[in-house]
């Protein structure tokens, strides 16, 4: 449990002089921070000279912010090598896939598996958790920046030899290679591991498994990075550690938290875009459940860049997002960044104060953030987010599967963005959980657009039905095996057994007409799609249209106490997702899910239980305002009035939060 | 005269167990397929360690098959270079106009230009020739596969070399080639063969002689390949020798036939656009006419990679288009692929059967094509397709040029298929020919969209002319040198004379809105168009609207016993239909033109000769139905009934044959 | 003041046989063309060998063309080095931002700035010089042709080096420039100006300060090149010099022709865009105030290469672009080109004469100038422009701080020509003028879009202000400091204080619906914007919705006797247009602005001083004709006719010179 709540932002003392520290320190208490980041990109501040480590600065930074009670996440500086690393060593740069090297200047610009550039993070990691880490202001921890946020797989010549390793270590023997990735097709067949290149040019695609590997090799070796910078870091440190993550990077999200205490991310989204916040609180929430995550960066009103800029945010959209972040489980809500840079590339971004340090535009709903985080403090950290009844899979590696195999330009966090907007949008309180997650406690799964279901995963979802839940199984799912090639046993490999049914016809719906049913309600079917022949299943919905009418593309299955539904298509439209809701709906019924609230859409409730109470935090986030149904009479926290059963209001961009006392 | 029909399909028995051929070669049989594609990427499953050669595995499945009654065209694998031979050897790598060195792991990675490869290439080629070609099974030989369907032309030190070695042969001296190329121009001037560039990264454009000249190398240089393996093959084998060309690869088609022995192609046209595929039978059926042509790919029901994919065939569909293939002269009709691929880049691609052994979507459309093949095969091979009337000259010279010079992104492919179009809708029975086709039986020529008119060319259409022909020449015809430069004795060269006109001005009329009118018909006209003083010829027809109000873009000369036409622009739009359309009834019907159907569009007539009677073979290809008015009471072939003159009826997708007896 | 006006083209005799010059110099006369330029790309022509300078062909032609009445602009052809200066010396050429080394075959593939070029071109240049700088005949030179056309900042290791001593003649130390860039971020932190990358290939973008800088860099070392091809022509010749530049090219035009003698531009414009000509006009008219400019390029009908075409002009709208371009200042109106290209990438260009010797679609037309520049030769030579009183600060260096900071993909170019066609459109007299010129006799200045301005700007349009004038800043003026950085003392630095505000906020209004009001005109705001707190000033123009309601957006400041006016935003749309132009009005009527007239939109008037009379040329520019309220009664110059005071009218594309006596 959260023992307060943190409102911070990205602090980069070293870029400016001692003045405008104090006056930032002036400032911060007037918008009420408490916490700042500071380090991440600060390397050539602490080690100018290769060799010459000196934290000092720093030293006095956290203690004097301490003093003013602002406490402190300090960063390891990888992000950004400094010139004496990078100058005249090409070999150490990063390469994209077009062969092209990188050069200084910006960031991520070093190959992070390059031995010369480790050794040197190494000890500078080392300096910094040995000196700061045991400072009273330093509560916690991020490893490097945005891991992969600017570049993808490197193609670098370390990074070859390292693809040749890790693909022995995985396949132990060429042959047991040539066969997984059926490489006798087109003559690729490789003799040694040295022979197998790294995704590069080529007159048309390469080998899927070869794609799908290197970006799985790729995810594998930064979080390694990530493994020996923190384990450096607790060498000297207890304070726990994060790296600031998201769904546009190219890392394995679950894996990269495996050796790290709390989980954080970095969101931009559009205020339109609120689903899109609040998918990555449900998802975050989820990576590290022993803690809580955090906001750790986001625009107090837009994201900017020399090469572009976002919306600015309506005025309270800000307290709407910071509210609904502390009540999903969010710990800290941090600011990218405090101070509007003066130079870089980044200079337009939104920032808390100017660069001639004044208020913003984002000041003033910085200080409605605060009023609010004073307001519902007490009742967050005395509470916890509910249990959720419906769980769908997230996974970095369905990811990777996609961008090797995108079909007609698909892009999974897309895709399961919109798929769970459904699952919000009905008032469901849902978890987005990684793939390696429990599954007790939920009473319906899905587990959309995920080519690859390992052996763990169909085990893990098989009790999971036959101990009473329903997976709902689909679309775009198991059609792959480990290796992103074929089954040749069915086409979705085991799956079909479990779902009792054979997978006849597999193509793609687009263009084709089709319709789909299901309890009466027809949509268009889109996307690759799979139709089923029932063998120990039943069809629950058929085709009327298209070119393989009365064909069933949703069946169900009853194993145990639970059921395993697939889902063959991906329903589209208006229609598809009124045919999509009725699908949720359906089984939730069944299953009777009861942690849902019954709110207009754009409106959100978060159920939250306390010691013998429930607490809804209310939460408008389009800004038109709402109302929801509340299922008892309850009390307003925030006012300490009552508050009657059945139909309640809330403003635009305004939260509430009712008490359900002793229930 | 062909002796059957074929129904094949492309098989990769190197990448499967013996426990899934034996499920093939079953299948096959319920499908009806009697021909099988193999070996066009199998060099690695063939050389596997580099001088190591066995062919037996393809000896036994060759036998095997045939004892099944499944006959083979089988393919030199020299599309798919085995690692042996590009590991560590960039040089033998193609290379693009980027100067990217390909890689292993995908196909055309390797010039074809390499004397490495060429050598290895002969090599493998002398074995399987040697060891299959006098096989029961072996039918025929495909050299390669899709030549230059993935890769442009190459950039490599072998093919500088090459480059300079061409040029000095077609021009001797390096002062003619400045004086052709006017390289004075912009100081380009050469002072040795060797100093000339590939046409690499330029701030700005090339020369035109210089892109267009490297195009045509290109062109020689694969054709060369190919001339090469078919003499190697032919040392051992009688049996005929193929490549699957198509209009979208980086060859010369009429070139490289001239060495080959029967013509092929391969097509994913999507069913709404089944002009496309009936162009390529038009056209492919004259690149060999002394034996027919194979459909050598197409897919049962959509094409797809890992990046795309088509639209699926209605059902039915691919019925219309076998026939369709079958009627208009085509000996096989086959399928990419039999077995879905397990791995690669292509496993999302339709096929017959799926990976897991089961019937695909387009199974079952596949049985309607060996179901309609048998009910027309007595039909068609004791009948030829009539010779057409009308021909359109095609040149994949035209091609490069206009690559070369794309004007507003014109695409020569696009433009001649709409040009086309209007005369298969019009009913009319037509022949595609490419440039060094004889002209003779044809009563109407067109030559639209050909930049370059060779002397032979002229003087063959010339002489067509005076023997009673119409010439129809235009639009874009005729501006262009060999050199790809302007002429400088008049706008058209010789053809200006010819023609009886002086071409005046010549210039774009997109957004110039320039209306131009024949018989009555008015329409926008478009493209670069030129505008003609009549010498000896008569206007036909005028601009109403524009800037050269008054002036001609139609004449026509009266030369022997036929006519020169010059049409000078491109009517646009739907009235731009009605006025080509126009013209070509207009002209057609004053050569008595009687090779045609009336019928309606998305409906085909072919009209086929028997010893003593007539065959029309009906098809629709729109899915809509349609009629078509019957010239004289026949006989229906296939019910056996007689059908009377007049309207006369077909549904979607369906297939008549009409017998019109001694007449 | 102009002795006669010139009317001539670029020719290229080096590239045809005597026959054709001869045709060539007879049809000259026919169109009226009295002057040639030559000479740009025939290095190769001159010194076909390396050392083998020969000029005697252009003495030649230069003569004999002098011989015929017609002059010489003579070029040096530095444009096209030859061969023997780029094959096999890769060292030597043109390097893109992508690493791309440039190949021999187009134009500009040499680096300017490469030693061995710079000593060739220094030789050939003093070679022309000599030999032909005398001859009656050349009566100008025009350095090079469009520079920086083609490319931008080259890479090569030569401009690399040159780069570092750049910045360290402007920085002086490390530390400097380490401050100045604020290298602290992102630990950039150079050690040496050796460090300092140029900048190419990074994950994200450059520094603001380094991308700024590059461009400035390279505008500085085209511009000594020129310089340096100046003086070397100096010694030889009297003749004054140019070079044809252009909005769209990588030079800064002011500083370019600080050493050359005449200003001249090359334009392509589409006819629909004939404001974008007349912006020339104004500009280059501005350039060098102490010499009339030339329109040194312009299609006699369309541009096109190879790849594109524009649209041909209606007829007569050649003849209304001369005649404007006479009327505002220009003494010359060439056509690029005098003979079509036979060979080359630009054949499909328009021309006056074919390349086969006949007139063109343009030729008409250029009869039709030669006919208006005899009818208005004597008005014009006789009279000057007036004096406008509305100037607009025009800013290459602005176009390069926007290169490196597009905000949303904007382009200087673009936003400041829909600036200035409001006050086109009003009717105004007006000059477009380069930062350092003098604002001496305007009444209102405008600086929009730049980004920084400098000291010295600052200081001269605070006198402005204070001696009565009234100075208009915004939008985007200001907000960057001369490193292409954030102020931080104040938003727009010590523009804040000028104006007598404090900027407060400055964000985005893109998406956030502001609208804002001046003197009762509503209209939507657009772009990056400022919103102020009035210190010594009073707020004029406020936020009426957006989420800023109420800030002002519009202030001014009374300063001496004038007016310092701030306009934080950008007003779009229809009801932008009509706001802008209700400011316009505002402060050109409070300013007691006279030089304007009542004009239709697409009809421009000129006023020129006479000797004691005043000329109107009414010029129709839009081919619909239009009507012009005169303020007197008049004399119609060309038929000699009296015209009355009020509604006058003009048909499309027709001229008129009005004459005010006395007055």
């Amino acid at each position: 449990m959260t023992k307060r709540l943190y409102h911070g932002a990205a602090y980069y003392p070293e870029l400016w002089d001692e003045e405008v520290i104090e006056q930032d320190i002036k400032l911060m208490k007037e918008a009420g921070i408490n916490v700042v980041r500071m380090g991440e990109f600060a390397w050539s501040s602490i080690e100018k000279e290769e060799g010459h480590i000196d934290v000092s600065f720093f030293v006095e930074i956290i203690n004097r912010l301490y003093h003013h009670g602002i406490e402190t996440i300090f960063c390891t500086p990888t992000a950004t090598p400094p010139i004496w690393l990078s100058y005249q060593h090409p070999e150490r740069m990063y390469v994209d896939n077009e062969g092209r090297v990188m050069g200084h200047g910006s960031r991520q610009h070093v190959c992070t598996n390059n031995p010369y550039f480790r050794e040197k993070a190494s000890i500078i990691t080392d300096q910094l958790a040995t000196q700061l880490g045991n400072l009273d202001g330093v509560i916690g921890w991020q490893i490097d920046n945005e891991f992969k946020c600017h570049v993808g797989e490197c193609m670098c010549n370390t990074c070859k030899t390292l693809w040749h390793q890790w693909l022995e270590h995985r396949y132990q023997t060429i042959e047991q290679l040539n066969n997984a990735w059926g490489t006798h097709i087109w003559s690729q067949y490789y003799h040694s591991f040295e022979q197998i290149p790294q995704p590069g040019a080529t007159p048309f695609l390469h080998n899927s498994s070869l794609q799908t590997m290197y970006q799985l090799f790729s995810y594998e070796k930064i979080a390694e990075f990530s493994d020996e910078q923190a384990s450096i870091i607790r060498k000297h440190s207890t304070a726990p550690i994060t790296h600031n993550g998201g769904t546009f990077f190219h890392v394995n999200n679950e894996r990269l938290y495996e050796s790290l205490d709390f989980a954080s991310f970095d969101t931009y989204a559009d205020y339109k875009n609120y689903s899109a916040y609040l998918f990555n609180c449900d998802l975050w929430r989820n990576f590290k459940s022993s803690r809580n995550y955090w906001v750790m960066e986001t625009s107090t009103s837009y994201s900017a860049s020399l090469e572009s800029y976002a919306i600015p945010h309506p005025n309270d959209y800000l307290k709407a997002e910071a509210v609904a972040s502390y009540a999903l489980g969010g710990e800290g809500f941090c600011y990218w960044l405090w101070r509007q840079q003066r130079t870089g590339c980044e200079q337009p971004h939104g920032s808390v104060i100017s660069a001639w340090g004044k208020p913003t535009i984002g000041f003033e709903n910085v200080k409605k953030v605060e009023k609010a985080r004073k307001e519902i403090e007490d009742s967050i950290i005395t509470t916890t987010p509910m249990q959720a009844e419906i769980a769908i899979t997230y996974s970095d590696n369905a990811r990777a599967f996609m961008k090797t195999e995108p079909h007609q330009n698909l892009n999974y966090r897309n895709l399961i963005i919109d798929f769970y907007k459904n699952i919000l949008q009905l008032g469901y309180h849902r978890d987005l959980i990684p793939e390696g997650a429990t599954l007790k406690g939920y009473k319906v799964l899905f587990t959309p657009f995920i080519p690859y279901l390992s052996d763990e995963y169909l085990a893990k979802a098989e009790a999971f039905a036959k101990n009473g839940g329903i997976w709902i199984v689909g679309p775009l799912t198991g059609g792959r095996t480990e290796h992103h090639t074929i089954h040749t046993n069915a086409a979705l490999g085991k799956l079909d057994e479990l779902a009792g049914v054979e997978t006849l016809y597999s193509y793609p719906f687009d263009g084709t007409g089709s319709v789909g049913e299901f309890k009466g309600v027809k949509a268009p079917l889109s996307l690759w799609s799979s139709l089923f022949h029932p063998i120990d299943a039943k069809v629950m919905g058929t085709l009327t249209e298209g070119i393989s009418i009365g064909m069933a593309f949703i069946t169900e299955r009853n194993i145990g106490n639970g059921k395993i539904v697939m889902l063959g298509s991906f329903p589209t439209g208006d229609e598809g997702e009124l045919l999509l809701k009725t699908i949720i709906n359906h089984y939730a019924n069944e299953q009777g899910v009861t942690v849902k609230a019954q709110v207009t859409e754009g409106t959100i409730i978060v159920p939250r239980q306390g010691n013998g109470y429930l607490l809804w935090v209310i939460v408008n986030m389009d800004g038109k305002g709402g109302k929801v149904q509340l299922p008892y009479n309850g009390t307003n926290v925030l006012t300490e009035k009552t508050v009657e059963k059945g139909e309640h209001f809330i403003n635009g961009y305004d939260y509430q939060i009712v008490k359900f006392g002793q229930d």
